[in-house]
């Protein structure tokens, strides 16, 4: 009999292949099919995006943030990978017993900062508790709800031959920060989740450059070369990347090294790839670069009239094909 | 350091009070604040209820369902109690690795049947893999958006005196059903759980009746009992129930009479609790009789002006107060 295992959920290959295999098989429609971060539903002429994720990190607490924050912040970043305006979530808890109700409150607190922040409010919420050994702690699902404005159509579809393509900061550093407190390495400076609110970054830009944004992607889980993958497949075009103009902090590259990692995979969750008109990308970067989220962003690469590959061209001059990770990097990373 | 029990799960009165003194503490505001089934939010002039439930039943396949179908219908019905035409739904699963694809390729096949006869679609989802141990099977999170119709208003606060209460089915169906295939009871004949999406009942009736509906509520975790009780805090009115007019499968009523159970505390899947305008409560009971999800429907009270009690009369003629389920009666029934 055939099981489930890790890879399953993280977000590389087995993902694609079990959603594609089972979920999309039986609840075939096109909004689900369409497989974006966040769906566009159309309700009685309003466009509203729709998305859930639930989060199982380990451990719950981790410099840079906590559970809270990081399912407020999942759930507002998939919203505005779409191009909407966050506006409702829920939060649904599901606890241990025996959870310590002191931790629980400074999660709960979290999250509502993290709301007030990017302006979203929790409107709806469920409570679950399971015997001791049922769950590991605490799992948060958040669903939310954003409004896209019309001038706005961003979609994984949309990339175009001469885009070019912005990382909006550094590489890996959600990653390399739960893999460190979990696996009890340290460096010399503490490396901090890079978790935050990513329409606080957007919110100008949409208005003024929203027709010119064509993909939007925040690399959680399989890191940049998921999503890297996921545009080219879901648009049907080449993509180039070079090595070389990939923001990283000195620390995630060491660790990496150290680690034998590949940082194209690590979990980033205040980042997002940026699929733009090749004539508006410098004036994006630069508004961008305004804005303390964006201050690390980079032009890195390009979109080509090629078959459906993600190119990396390396600091030494060869090209490689970036491949969508097969496994699991690092279980419960989100 | 105070934790977690699972009481704070079970919908009873330690649920209410990690509700307050925690969730509405921090996330405070007036939708969430209200307390209902479903949240009630405006997006440009739409009226739109969003609700979200996680689904940690064991096991997970059940006479009469499995928590694939129970996670759809949970949802559905939640919508359904605020008067919503449900649309729209998100599925979040996590799975412990090693769970068998095949026992979730039928609990996928079970949502997506339940959506179509619901006339819901999934449009949203994701998949979450922990390792042994870190969740027991498969735990599901469905959040659904409904539509409102303008002439609909019903709400917890809105029970008027003189209401009629009508119970649209046997009381009890799921929680026996679940007792009994988790702790190895048999009876007679095989009772199964209610678990349907009411939507299929309700909705002719909201269209000819939705103005004289005032209330609705799915007594589900912390049976009646509960319902009632957030009814009569919520509307600040008094509610008067006869026992003899509940009505009860044989079969259910033996069970509880075997295992010491308060019937009125018992999980419901599939029914529903509504307060109605007197002079139309026979008409929409007629109504509700017609279809096979109402078929034995009883008026079982009325609101009365009084302090914010329950009482039952009972079948020898006394009168008790109906107290919320302090602790949790049976975990993980939904």
């Amino acid at each position: 009999m055939e099981r489930i295992i890790l890879a399953h959920g993280g977000g590389g290959r087995l993902s694609g292949q079990i959603i594609s295999e089972l979920f999309l098989k039986y609840f075939d429609n096109p909004i689900l099919n369409a497989l974006e971060d966040a769906s566009l539903l159309n309700i009685e002429g309003k466009r509203l995006a729709f998305t859930t994720d639930s989060f199982v990190i380990t451990p719950p607490f981790f410099p840079g943030g906590d559970i809270g924050k990081l399912a407020v912040c999942g759930t507002v970043n998939d919203l505005t990978m779409r191009g909407a305006k966050p506006l409702y979530l829920s939060a649904a808890f599901i606890l241990e017993e025996g959870f310590p109700i002191s931790d629980l409150e400074k999660i709960v607190k979290s999250m509502a900062e993290t709301c007030e922040m990017a302006g979203a409010k929790i409107v709806a919420g469920d409570t679950k508790v399971v015997g001791k050994g049922a769950v590991d702690g605490i799992f948060i699902n958040t669903t939310g709800i954003g409004i896209v404005d019309d001038h706005i159509n961003i979609s994984v579809k949309n990339a175009e031959v001469g885009d070019k393509i912005i990382l909006t900061g550094t590489l890996g550093d959600h990653g390399i920060a739960i893999l460190s407190i979990r696996e009890g390495i340290s460096f010399e400076t503490e490396i901090k989740s890079d978790c935050s609110p990513l329409n606080l970054l957007f919110e100008g830009i949409f208005e003024k450059y929203g027709e010119y944004i064509h993909v939007m992607r925040d690399p959680t889980r399989g890191g940049l070369a998921a999503v890297l993958n996921e545009i080219a497949s879901g648009s049907g075009k080449g993509i180039l990347i070079y090595e070389n103009r990939i923001p990283y902090k000195e620390e995630v590259l060491n660790a990496c090294y150290m680690l034998g990692l590949d940082p194209l995979h690590l979990a980033n969750e205040g980042k997002a790839v940026m699929i733009v008109s090749q004539d508006k990308a410098e004036e994006i970067l630069n508004r961008l670069k305004e804005h303390p989220l964006g201050r690390d962003a980079s032009i890195i690469g390009e979109v080509l009239d090629a078959d459906k590959n993600v190119y990396l061209k390396t600091s030494i001059g060869t090209t490689r094909i970036v491949d969508v990770p097969a496994g699991e990097l690092l279980p419960r990373i989100c």
